[in-house]
This record gives C-alpha cells, sequence and structure tokens, in this order.
C-alpha cells in the first residue's frame, strides 16, 4: 500500500486529448498494458528523457519523432521496456509506429512511443499491432483513469491528479498521469510522466515550463538511486481552451505555473509514496549549503545511503548514519562542524553537538510516524534543497528478487 | 557466514611488534572490545583515513599524533566509534591515548587512538583505562589471533592473515588484520586494517607502498555505498628483519610489493566475504573503459545498484540491471553500443546485442554460483578495474535494522 496516498476522485478531462487501453498480452494475460493517446491538430508538446546511456529503442526514435514532426499520437506500453534487444528494439518501435500511422492516417514521425517494463527480452510487434483497432475505437476523452491504471508495472495505484485553475474567467484544466516504483533516481528513472493542459502554450515556453517543473519533482525524488532506459516526462499543451499564456498576467502565469508544478510535484510524490516495498514517505531538506550543487548531493547521499534507508524502516533515529551520509559527499566546502539536524521537528543536533534536552525516545517517535521529514541545516550559505525517498524494506529486496522470475 | 572464506592457520609473529586484548565492557559484556598494539621503537607506519567529513576524534588525534611522533602504541576499541559526540569525543581520545602513555612510560603523541562501532553515543573513558594495565601484562608476539577478534563488530569471522617470503635467504613475514562488514565503500569504510612485515622500509617508501595497495584493495570493495567516520588502515614495519627494502634488487622489492599486495587485497576481500547479509562474493571488472575514471565508476555504479544486488541475491542473470546501472553513469564519453557482457564465462552480450546461442537458463545457473564474476567490455579504450561487492539481500536489512536497538 502507498504512504499517504490520496486519490483524486475528480479526473477532468483536457479537451482535445482522447485516450484508450486495452489489453494486448504484452507480458500479462487479463490486464491493459496498451494505450494509445490522441491529440488534436495544433497540440503542443515538450519532453523530458532519461539520461541514463543505456536507453531504449523507443525512447531513441520518440526523441526522433519529436523533433521532426508535431506528434499526434502516443503510443505507450507497459510490460515490456523494448530495451536491450539490439536492432529488433528499433524495428518494433518503428513498426509499432508505423500502425498507429496507418490506422489514424497521420506520417509515423507524427507517432511517439513509450515502453516501460522489463529489460532485454523481445517483444511481439503483432500483439501491438492487432490491438490497435480495438485501441481507435475506444478513444474516449475519459479515459485518463483507464490509460493511468494500463501503464503501471510494479506500481499498486494508478497515480493519476487533475486540477482546476481559473484564469481570466475560464477554468482551465491540467490533468497528469504517471507510472513508477522502483528504479527511481534523477534524471528520469522507470516512470513515465504526461501532464497536459487545455490552455494554449507555445513551444519554447512549454519547454522551460516543464524544464523547471521537472527539477522539483520528477528529479528530486528517488527510491533506489537506479536510473532507467525507458524514462520520459512529456507536458502537452492542446490549447482548446481559448486562451493563451502569453495573454496572461505576470500574476496569472505564476498561478498557471505553480499548479503545473504542483501537479507535477503530485504525481512525483506519489511514485515515491508507492515506492517498492515502502512503508515510510521521507522528505530529506538540506538548509544553507554553500551552492546547489552541494545541497542536491548531500540531501540525496542521505535519501540513498542503504544505512539510514534500513534505520528508516526501523524507526530508529541513528543520526549518526545520516551524519555519515552527508559526510561522504566529495566536497571540498562542505563541512559539518556546525549543523542543525532535526527529524519530524524533535531537534537532534544544535552546531553539530547533541542537545542535552534529546533522548532517543523522543527521537524514535519522531521516525515512526509513515512521513519523516529529515532537516538538516549546514549553515555554509543560502542554497537549499528538498528531495523524497522511501525506507529501505525486506519487501523492496522481496519485488525486486522475485521481479523477472 | 562469510562467503568462500579460507582461514589462515599460520599467523606469524612480526618481531617488534606485541599485542594483547581484554574485555572493557564499552558495549557488550564478556567479550574482548579493546586491543593494545605495541611497536618497537624504530618502527615505521604509513596510514591511510577515511575521507568522510564526518570524522571522529580519535580520527583527527591519529592524524595529529602521526604528524608528531613515530608511534609505540596503538589502542584500538570496538563498540564505540567514539564520533559525533562532540567536544567530548577529543576529550575521550585524548585522556585515553595520555593513559596509555603514563602507564608505558611513552609521550602521548606516541600513541594512536582507533575506534569503531556505534556512532553518537559517549564512550565511558573509565572502561577504558581501568582495562589498560590487563592490556599491559599481557603484551604478546603471538596477540594477533586474539587482537583480531576484539576488533570485530557486526564481523562473523575474525579477518587475519599470513604471508612469508624469501629474500636474499631471509624469512621476511607479513602479518595484517582488518575488520568490517557493513558501511563499505571506497576511500576507507567502516574497517581498520593493519598490516605489518619485519622488513625494513623507510617512510616515504612505505607511504607509496600503502597508497598504491590500498587503491586496488581497500578502495576497491564496497558492500553498501555507505563511508564511515573513523576508517583507518595503516601499514607498519618494524624493520627487526635486518634487511631493508633498498637493499633489494628491483625484482626482490616486486616480489615484497606484490605480497604486501595480496595480503592485503585478502584482507579487503575478507570484508566483502563477510559482507552484511552477504550470500555471494562479487567481482565485478570493466574491461576497455576510455580512462581509469570511467571504468571505476562504471564498475561502482554496477556494484552498487540495488537492482543488481537485488537480482544477484535472486541469482536472476538480469543483464537488463547491470546495462542500466552502467548507463546512469554521467560520462560524456562513455558509450554502450557494442559491448560484451558476461556472467561466470557465460557471455550474454555481444557488441550489445544478446547472444542467439545465449539462454536464460545458462545465465541462472552461472549466477547461482557463491562466487560471481560480471565482466563488461566497454570496447572504448585500454583501462581496466576490478571491484568487489556482495549481493543484497533480507539478512542486511536485519542486521541493519536492529543494530542499535
Amino acid at each position: 500500500m502507498p504512504v499517504g496516498f490520496t486519490k483524486h476522485h475528480t479526473i477532468h478531462a483536457i479537451t482535445g486529448i482522447r485516450l484508450a487501453a486495452a489489453a494486448a498480452g504484452i507480458r500479462y494475460q487479463n490486464r491493459h498494458d496498451l494505450v494509445l493517446m490522441e491529440l488534436a491538430p495544433g497540440t503542443r508538446v515538450a519532453a523530458v528523457f532519461t539520461k541514463n546511456v543505456f536507453r531504449a529503442a523507443p525512447v531513441e526514435l520518440a526523441i526522433k519523432h519529436l523533433a521532426l514532426a508535431a506528434p499526434r499520437y502516443l503510443l505507450i506500453n507497459s510490460g515490456n521496456a523494448n530495451a536491450g534487444v539490439g536492432a529488433a528494439g528499433m524495428q518494433i518501435a518503428l513498426a509499432s509506429t508505423q500502425a498507429v500511422a496507418d490506422l489514424m492516417h497521420v506520417q509515423a514521425e507524427q507517432v511517439v512511443p513509450f515502453s516501460t517494463g522489463v529489460i532485454g527480452e523481445q517483444m511481439d510487434i503483432h500483439r501491438i499491432t492487432q490491438t490497435l483497432p480495438e485501441l481507435a475505437e475506444q478513444l474516449h476523452a475519459d479515459g485518463w483513469q483507464t490509460a493511468a491504471r494500463a501503464i503501471m508495472t510494479t506500481d499498486t495505484v494508478e497515480k493519476l491528479f487533475s486540477k482546476t485553475i481559473q484564469l481570466q474567467g475560464q477554468a482551465i484544466h491540467i490533468t497528469g498521469m504517471a507510472k513508477g516504483s522502483g528504479m527511481i533516481q534523477p534524471n528520469m528513472a522507470t516512470m513515465l510522466a504526461y501532464i497536459a493542459t487545455d490552455l494554449n502554450v507555445d513551444n519554447a515556453q512549454l519547454a522551460t515550463l516543464l524544464e523547471n517543473s521537472v527539477e522539483h519533482s520528477f528529479n528530486a525524488i528517488t527510491v533506489d538511486s537506479d536510473t532507467s532506459t525507458n524514462d520520459a516526462c512529456m507536458l502537452i499543451a492542446t490549447g482548446a481552451a481559448d486562451l493563451a499564456f502569453e495573454q496572461l498576467s505576470e500574476q496569472e502565469q505564476n498561478a498557471f505555473v505553480q499548479a503545473i508544478d504542483e501537479l507535477m510535484l503530485l504525481l512525483a510524490q506519489a511514485i515515491v509514496r508507492d515506492g517498492e516495498g515502502a512503508s515510510k514517505f521521507v522528505t530529506v531538506t538540506v538548509h544553507n549549503a554553500s551552492s546547489d550543487q552541494q545541497a542536491k548531493r548531500v540531501a540525496f547521499s542521505i535519501a540513498n545511503s542503504p544505512l539510514v534507508k534500513t534505520a528508516l524502516a526501523a524507526s530508529d533515529a541513528n543520526w549518526g548514519r545520516i551524519m555519515a551520509a552527508a559526510g561522504k559527499v566529495e566536497d571540498d566546502t562542505l563541512n559539518l562542524d556546525s549543523v542543525d539536524l532535526s527529524i519530524n521537528g524533535v531537534q537532534i543536533l544544535q552546531s553539530s553537538q547533541l542537545l542535552e534536552s534529546y533522548l532517543d525516545e523522543a527521537g524514535s517517535e519522531a521516525m515512526q510516524a509513515a512521513e519523516v521529514t529529515i532537516a538538516l541545516d549546514l549553515k555554509l550559505g543560502n542554497a537549499t534543497k528538498t528531495v523524497w525517498t522511501t525506507d529501505l524494506t525486506h519487501e523492496y529486496i522481496r519485488i525486486n528478487a522475485e521481479y523477472r522470475s
């Protein structure tokens, strides 16, 4: 069960987008594993992809197609990452986009492929092509829920959220879905995310918006420090609302950006809440580092430390492990001589000295919460970074030692 | 039980060194936890310490004392790291070295302190001082075995090895002990190691020898990517043999260096074999990287990947996870387009293509061995690096979720 996960019960359709999911039998029987997402003509998108060098063929092809044309269809499959299968991977990715193009009467370059699932097994293209007609028939503006479920792999819950913001008297909708629960680390992990709005946003604005928002959401989460071959995050603006971003006042623009940020953070945090084996949702904030880079490195060093994560699983306020994890960052400007450390508001260290009033029991009690915030104030400068992670439990090992077999 | 661990039954005393261990009751009752090691006058040492910023007081004091004088006594305690306790840590480290100095009639600077164990709990100095007379009485050239056991924390077996090498008609002995099984990652993890020889080696030679040897042994192992506050490795040359390193021919020097290297590698690998919860001893070799740095980063990225380590625990030849772990290294010169990958000699990938003859069953069978070698040939240059690690098991989590409580 995800930690502190709250479903949004109202999911707004985004005018200009229709979705469908079906069971192609790619890896498992009797579950939806293939999604077609239709974007109305004129829709603009921005996308970021995994930085892992070992990229899957669909990622390569998606990047290529996005550079050539404005996309009309996204084809997403779960169950198989179409990664690590050599030249066959690109053939399958090409064939699947061509099949969508033929069926929907668009150019192949207007179809963007996404895959997630097991690495290194060849995908059966026929399972996809034979399922496409069913998908085409079922395209529907209210297909978000079924699509969000279909893209899941080891996820235990679909990640789907919606927001509405009033701008110049109009209700502007933002709806996003994501999948992912393991192989999660900055720079796109095993995760796919699609966030759409009906506001009219131009390509450059959309790219900037995505880049900034990803930095504080999807690139600020980690489950196990492993990144993947297939990650992608796409921001989509259909422009169906009769209102453009550039028509907005600065205040309205900020409100819209904030709404996008909030939605992306909800999605990113949902991935951590549903992290493999997670029993805790953990926020790590490093305050007053000497640089953004230092703040980020120290925060991730704590968030990825197996010793910190096992202590979290045991509700052991083992602050020595937190400090040792911070200290292992190789950075000449880092020193830990006068830090403050607190866990869920219970202060443990002041100027690197154990508070005389601190009791182990108070620390353990704070650690027992399902949501734990570790706050480390370095007092070296002004940079702050927050990242989110999980604890490391027996269940994580069970899931990952059993995933393929 | 450690994986593939073979005890050396003959441990050679090193003339000029006497050791004793006793039960001071620092953390646990009824076990030895305090070691005094006496070095004859004229003994030379070289030492390297943890690069973790969050260094323990005894590490600070050891560095200071080593800069001031040639050491005559090493005082080593287990059960408490004397780390993260603020100014009290240095007071305790100073008081303990002073107590040894008073008892043994040397200067405090000639006493070097080492601590390992739990972080953040204040150590009772009286337990140490009251045990020192017993230690002084029991100093013995054959005290290696009892000392190696006394410095253990979560170790399940003492790590103690000996070698003899014939040089110019003399038997030159090398004996070393180490402790460590978790918080193991390059640049000195939670580990202490002391390697001694009776050959006469001058300070500069000793320092070079240690630095080179550590790079290919203690700095090439990882259990959980966490580094610690207290690590130290010391190379000791008593000079008791009537033979000096500089008198040796180049060939003899090489033979001696090789013997030291082999002993340090045995100790380093013993730490991995006894890694917390380890069920497998894993060798990761990256061949033909474009630089030493790249070879090392890729090797450690694989060796530290939780997904690779859980696959190892499950004997799942999940080569996709290995490739994804290699690919997450951020390095512009890295590409994985034509790599060869094999596991225990079973080739899986050739030029990044799955071998047609490869069968999952063969991979799984190879993975079932207690000792697994992952060999990745990048074909980008000439740099090679080998590192050693363990799998990630339920037992690791049990140990680290229960260590403090």
